[in-house]
């Protein structure tokens, strides 16, 4: 079954993706708290989860096999031991106070596991526990609606919270305290349920309980070449440390020869590299107008030659700045420099459609790619350049400020 | 020498205080990384210093034995297991980047006790470690004024970082990140320096390396109010969680048989409860007049009876919801109502006077306290009651937004 | 003619209305300057559009004539007299600087009326003037992306620049200075469009070149509420000086006999009245179920008697504070207290749909109302209860805020 | 008398200068209104009138006139047309609502000029007006401490609102509403007071009703270098539009000969020009270290020929882009190249005294100048370079984000 995990590009068949179709945690959005969820705007839940549909019934129609993240992790916390994994590192006297451990564990002991799994992602408000013959400090301070847990949203985008490159996984520390449960639910999925337990594979980073931050790295800025090269953007998500941290499990276990990183512009517009930057072909790339990616400050980290380590130090790392990221990729690639196509929009327009994701296409295999309907001049222009667009609606899921690659984790996908 | 240390109350005799002149951390404080760093404005560093030398002559000249941070910081790096227990923290992957450990941590163990001391604190920028051989990620990506390591500016209030509350100590989980290194100091400090070293207390929490977020406490919210009873404010910086946690290990410990804890409105200009109370006789509070103590949400945590604890759970404690904060803390004095003096000001005046630490008053004996001179309505108010008031120049230091109790933590201090 | 004009009540039989297909100024919108024209994100300009004909086509097919703005201003900017009317109110030394209003004025004195009427609205940009041989240092602290004049976005909101009121209309001061251009449409259209220019009706306030602020009104916190009533709301956008000089107006033509005056809480999600109270039949209104309309600070005005206006100023009113705001209307109309629908949700559903515009609904005669789709509990209650609700797309309008009953201004409607 | 007004330099000796000591307006400063009142800190208001004590006796000590404008404008209400001049403007139904406008008036017209001339600055609360036999939308809207009409706390900083240009005055349209009603106050004193009334000058700009808004200019923009000279700053406060209004004024009435426009970055910290660029001797600046003027975007205006102005329209001045500021001074001047002095400190002291007023200095005469003690490094480089720097203090008044030349209006100023 191992065999069966893996992403070995950007553009090879994608075979199989975790996706998350939004659940209660977009009930919970409200125009007060969504700021601190870290969305810009509330969704008409119902509709979104239409458009989600439509999304999923896009990839299977192209062959692609599609898990429901909620149903994975029902189906881990159905396993007494996954359960008590995520419940002790939940149900904590710093989370919730000393007084308040016991009630709420027993509460999560007891319900079904989608039950669980669904507050787990849509958060858990008072009014979610009560009745419950407590006496807490924590608990008197709190509204009948407000969280005990927080809901996490941002589950809609499981590209984030883990990433496969090549054969094995990276469990990504999460740059905002908003998003850091979700990595949380990663490891027990990935330790825990049978599509993953029985596998062998490695887990890069991010399966322990150490304190990450502030190397954080978010799987919206991992973009796998393919050909051992891997391309990570640092911005306000991922950080220097945080590209290190990886690289070097990357390099040391022969799953990449060379990590480009690339200096991204400090800007919520440019959250992730894949808000700017997607692949889209063997050798082709689409890049927001608006942002020149060769511009960019690139370095290129390979591994260290023994003697370097001996003198150098541990880090068992080279790492080089140069110029010119699509010069980067040929020379790792030993390749041709790729295509890079760019919508010619006036400026207003460019900058109009990045915001709805206009560069964020998931490849479904070489040069077919699913993206929002709504950015019609870069989608046309795609075309133009002979590129399969399949638009899928996206009025409600784009104000989350994501699109058809964050709303993915591929978990196989073929090299070119 | 054990015996020296302790605080038993907000106002018996003040026998020996921690403070910290600010130095470096001060120069580096901006009008563009200050808010970053919690303050609301650059200071002029120089008069500040000149201001803080003025309170801790006060001080001394009272008889106040005062141990500057600095010097305690330095002595205790002096150590070779002390600073490996620092740098151990410090150079790590996840703040460096593993290329730049080795380095940064190479320079750490050569430079002088003192000036490592200056440099935690006041932050180490790419030109304080320049010129260093490095090829790293992180060192590439910094501007030459750039900090490798923040600075720790609100070191100048040292009351937060930690707390001693009878015989014993807590090293308290700061809320802010800004300010979390801060408690890693102060546990070198009494883990090594031989004035804490040798002596025996109870380090009631915070001396781990857990992630304590959310349940954190700052020593600004905490008064040690005597005869066994302790009032704790939550509010911006304190939350109901870490006053669980600090009060199950205080009722546990019998340092304590009375927790009180009283819920502040969300508001910046209330960030800590000493900002609007603060005690200054044996019998008598000052209060902000635009906040009536009494009229917020109020509970009293005791420990449950042996009973209690096998029905309810192993907290230990019971929590109690309770109208009127003064009458409960009679009561758990077991003593008359304390009197609670309030300018009586316009309202204006009043929120100018509390936004420049008019209630932050530091006892050095019953009746006898600390403040600036700038809050003349509430000083002169007070003298009319008969307090005695020694007024200390403020206006760089009150800049900071935190006044005399803010900038000491009492190490040893009598009953009441 | 001039019978035709006049709008006597709120649910009366709609017979005419002037709506705004959104046009250029939809496409200049940005995530950059999307909040300084007060949008809180960028529409799918195209979608919108559709949606808006959707929404006019529901209109006609209940027989509503239906006037687009920008043909009205086309063809009143067709008249010499009115286009001069508009440039020399445009073409200031203030607006562009004494060397710029020349060459500007020039251009559009040639322009097409249509074409004049896009850029008016849409904006001109240092592209659309183009090339255009001036000096000037307006012109070259300029990119050629950025706006000469700035676009008028919310003009797709006639709802708010001007209302009529019985048989008169008042064109409104607007609060926020990136809506103010949009009376000045609103003064050329009433002034010298045939459709009004003919006719006999009353401008109460604002068709003068005064500074009117602070006094400024807004349609959307104007209720027409028929016999003789009119109840305007006071928030972000209108002002108890504005509700007075308008007001005095009302009282002294005789135009209305009782003015109810109703203080909102300030805040953007309640940023006029008709965003949280709308009337939908002879005697129903519906209300969003986080605010009780009746425990809200309530005045009356009245015509003063003589005797008063002799004692106590020429003013004329007599304003008087009251309990209640439904058995204020109830009192005025002389009528039993009206039915106040309001959907029975948890906190949070509420919040959300009064977000998207859930309480603004338009009436097109007694219990016939048009709403957003989206809204779908209130929606389903107000049917329950026997409301007719005409349903609309508006995934891209709503994202405005601002509803059906915002994207109109009635130009005729029946009483009650 | 008219000879006596005139300012026909920056640095030539000063011979009379207005102030303001601040008054009531400070101390209704709050941490909750000081944002919106454009102070970034409440001051100590006792203490910042002994700082305003200390700089007003060193210009006394060199021989400086000195007038208060609390006095001026006292003088000036004491006159009935004054007073009705301020009035009609101040007491309008806009402002108050009808009904308050009679009530107010009715008290204004009562009480002495002095007692006027302080609640138009400090501001009029509901208590200062009360007992108040009024009913009123405005007033029943208003707590006991809110205001009527808003303090004007910047009245601290008179170099803003007008500014002496040679032998005439300009009366500055202010960027910001809060500031507004400050060019107000200077049109009743240069209209009607005995010091101004009976001399024949020219007013430039500013002394009507009209709507001067975008057209702002502000006087901490204006630098009268003399020998024809002006220079003006455009940024948060002054905008091309004004520079053109008041240029073409000053070319026209043979004022100036050349006005020179350079455009700052957008920052509050660089909200005037004078905030980062002084004059200190007859050909020397002293500039901020971190923005070189000689790279800013530079426009020189002068009179344009007959021919051009029939040919280009008729505003009357050649506006012409060149590069180098101080190229540009220095030809204008028909003189060398300029010496500026900089400041040779590390980037964080330097943004820190810049934010602190460091190069804001007045000149008393020709390399006499005065500036706040705080900016040791500044003051010293400039102590080195010859300049005789007067330290006053300034630990409040700094506060208000201005320095010597922000609180000082010069009315008689010899040239160069």
């Amino acid at each position: 079954m191992s065999a069966a995990h893996g992403v070995h590009s950007e553009v090879g068949a994608l075979r199989r993706v975790v996706v998350h179709r939004p659940g209660l945690e977009l009930d919970r959005l409200t125009p007060a708290n969504c700021d601190d969820l870290l969305f810009d705007d509330v969704l008409w839940a119902e509709k979104a989860r239409a458009e989600h549909d439509f999304f999923t019934a896009v990839l299977r129609g192209r062959g692609v096999v599609v898990h429901h993240f909620a149903d994975l992790l029902a189906e881990t916390l159905a396993l007494p031991e996954a359960r008590a994994f995520v419940l002790d590192r939940v149900c904590t006297p710093e989370q919730l106070g000393p007084t308040l451990v016991e009630p709420v564990r027993e509460f999560a002991e007891k319900v079904d596991a989608p039950v669980l799994a669904e507050l787990l992602v849509g958060g858990m408000t008072r009014a979610d526990l009560s009745p419950l013959d407590v006496r807490s400090l924590r608990w008197s301070t709190l509204g009948l609606d407000d969280f005990v847990l927080p809901p996490l949203p941002n589950t809609l985008f499981p590209r984030d919270s883990s990433a496969w490159i090549g054969g094995g996984v990276t469990i990504n520390p999460m740059a905002k305290p908003a998003r850091r449960r979700e990595s949380l639910h990663c490891r027990a999925v990935y330790r825990f349920h049978p599509l993953f337990a029985a596998a062998d594979f490695p887990v890069y980073c991010g399966d322990d309980d150490r304190e990450h931050h502030p190397a954080t790295v978010e799987g919206g800025d991992i973009l796998v070449l393919g050909r051992g090269v891997v391309l990570i953007g640092m911005g306000e998500r991922t950080t220097p440390m945080g590209v290190e941290v990886l690289a070097a499990q990357l390099l040391r276990t022969g799953r990449a020869t060379t990590v480009i990183a690339v200096e991204l512009p400090k800007s919520h517009a440019l959250m992730h590299l894949d808000t700017v930057l997607t692949m889209l072909d063997v050798d082709t790339f689409v890049r927001y107008p608006g942002l020149d990616p060769d511009a960019l400050p690139t370095w290129v980290i390979t591994a260290a030659d023994p003697l370097e380590v001996v003198e150098r130090g541990a880090a068992g790392m080279r790492v080089q700045q140069r110029q010119g990221l699509f010069a980067a990729v040929a020379d790792a690639w030993g390749a041709d420099r790729p295509r890079v196509l760019c919508a010619d929009e006036d400026a207003r327009a460019a900058e109009r459609e990045q915001w709805d994701d206009a560069n964020n296409f998931l490849a479904l295999a070489p040069g077919v790619v699913v993206g929002y309907e709504r950015n019609t001049v870069t989608n046309t222009m795609l075309r133009d350049h002979g590129i399969e667009v399949v638009a899928i609606p996206g009025s409600e899921l784009g104000r989350g400020r994501g699109g058809a690659r964050c709303m993915t984790c591929p978990v196989q996908r073929d090299g070119i």
